[in-house]
């Protein structure tokens, strides 16, 4: 098994949109920047928290290119290249090796549900037979709340077995800590990321590789921290630090909650554009959710103080 | 609101692959031409049925071009356009619209789960305003099984008086009675269609346009037969001849059963060829599916000698 060579911290990278809900490539190329400045060890373009599944091929092929054209180090970088067909994996993650990213994060087709083992086997083995190109890193990626279809032991261990060079990683965001914790334990060496970093600590501890994590967006330095000190005596506080700014969007969806504390915190309200089906936070909600992010950056600055709430 | 100008038994058309699991252009052509010949008022490819979204944008919109061009009256058909991007789902719905096409079937976007009624209307409003073009005709795709989003009655209601012009209809795959008599029911009038000839004779009755239905792809006399004679009789012995048929595929996941079938029909084995995640039936499947579908032809000869058995 190729060992992973992307560990650390990463963000599934909000994307900011234009009022015509466009792309705004030039901020979303500086957030990328900002986030890697500020602790990520790596990105995420084109996760479940990017809306990747709302845009076309075509318009998530010219971002990735601009990407890596404006200087973030495609090495750093494992886009989502999953979707419901074939060709189209193949197209994004054909792309993704070319440029030279580190990783592809990669979704099983999604649209039909309950398929087979052998199915989802079948697919991820087509798309790297046609994608033939041995830079090709693929780090499955498990979301069966989203998804609804995802990978089990079973079939991780066919796909690492079958596809060794190229099978080196999975992000697990099942929400399940005894899944998680079965990957951790059943593929030592595996680049097992969780995908939600209250699992961090545990998941370090078991030797995985990271986490990547839609908080990665807001607090990015904070969980750095916990991912450089997970040794340290005081790696519990930093996990509970953790859990603490989670628990403020805990009752909201997740991305325009994130978007909206992104608005609050830079004043521009473009951050708020989101493409439908999903829709931006009632007022209401807004008003709740500043109110326990205030109190999560009161109680959070005791903790260190980061210069990012 | 626009009436439909569509009725009757569509099929959503079976799609035929190469070995290499490219679409075999002329044979699905070939194929398309022979259900209008024998049954069909009308196709809908692209439907789930055909695996679709296992389909990349290019070929999808290539192969309508093709079957246009090839004389198959784009007056008949009712192709697939939903996907999880408004961009892509603009694109397909305006080529269909440019061609002619009678209507199109749309899935609301289908990645993110329990997304609100308001997110799943403005995403419809979104591809409607952005086609622009006073041909396009909507028929909504609700099939919860597998896009596990769906539209309910508040929202059919608001999609209909925002446009009614363009959302003239609908295919209910719900697989629920209770749900169709809602729809049927609630919009007299509304194109609607059940996406199972099992509720065929109880949709007419209450005023529905027809059925598009998997079953229509082997079976479109029979289906046929029941839509023009609903008013007879009979009607109840045509009905339960559908469900005879649709009795044989009951334990088996539809696409490849119905594959499997057009494959001994034809002697042509490459109607097997199936796109991951979806895999053939095993062996053993096989003969009983055989088994029952003999059975199946012999009780239904009983009932009319159908050609296509």
């Amino acid at each position: 098994m190729t060992e992973s060579s992307l560990r650390g911290v990463f963000a599934p990278v909000l994307t900011p949109m234009q009022a015509d809900l466009s792309p705004d490539v030039p901020k979303w190329i500086a957030f990328c920047k900002q986030l890697l400045a500020n602790g990520c060890t790596g990105l995420a373009p084109f996760g479940t928290t990017s809306e990747a599944n709302s845009f076309g091929l075509d318009e998530r092929m010219e971002m990735l290119d601009q990407l890596v054209a404006e200087g973030v180090p495609a090495a750093a970088l494992m886009p989502g290249v999953g979707t419901c067909a074939i060709p189209d994996t193949v197209k994004l993650s054909a792309q993704a090796a070319k440029l030279g990213c580190g990783g592809v994060l990669m979704l099983p087709p999604f649209y039909y549900k309950g398929v087979s083992d052998d199915g989802i086997f079948a697919a991820i083995a087509e798309v790297i037979e046609r994608v033939g190109d041995e830079r090709l890193r693929v780090y499955l990626y498990h979301i069966p709340p989203i998804a609804q279809v995802g990978f089990s032991l079973k079939n991780i261990e066919r796909l690492i077995k079958a596809y060794p060079q190229s099978v080196v990683g999975m992000k697990d965001s099942s929400g399940d800590w005894n899944n998680l914790r079965g990957v951790l334990t059943s593929f030592p060496g595996f680049g097992t990321f969780t995908g939600s970093e209250r699992f961090l600590l545990q998941t370090l501890r078991l030797g995985g590789a990271g986490t990547i994590s839609a908080m990665a967006n807001v607090i990015p330095d904070r969980i750095r921290q916990l991912y450089e000190h997970y040794q340290d005596g005081n790696a519990e506080s930093l996990q509970a630090d953790l859990d603490r700014y989670r628990e403020t969007t805990r009752d909201y969806a997740a991305i325009p909650a994130l978007k909206q504390v992104m608005a609050d915190r830079t004043g521009d309200e473009g951050w708020l554009n989101i493409r439908p089906p999903l829709t931006r936070l009632a007022v209401e909600q807004v008003e709740d959710l500043r109110a326990r992010w205030r109190a999560a950056v009161q109680q959070g600055a005791a903790v260190s103080p980061a210069a990012d709430d």
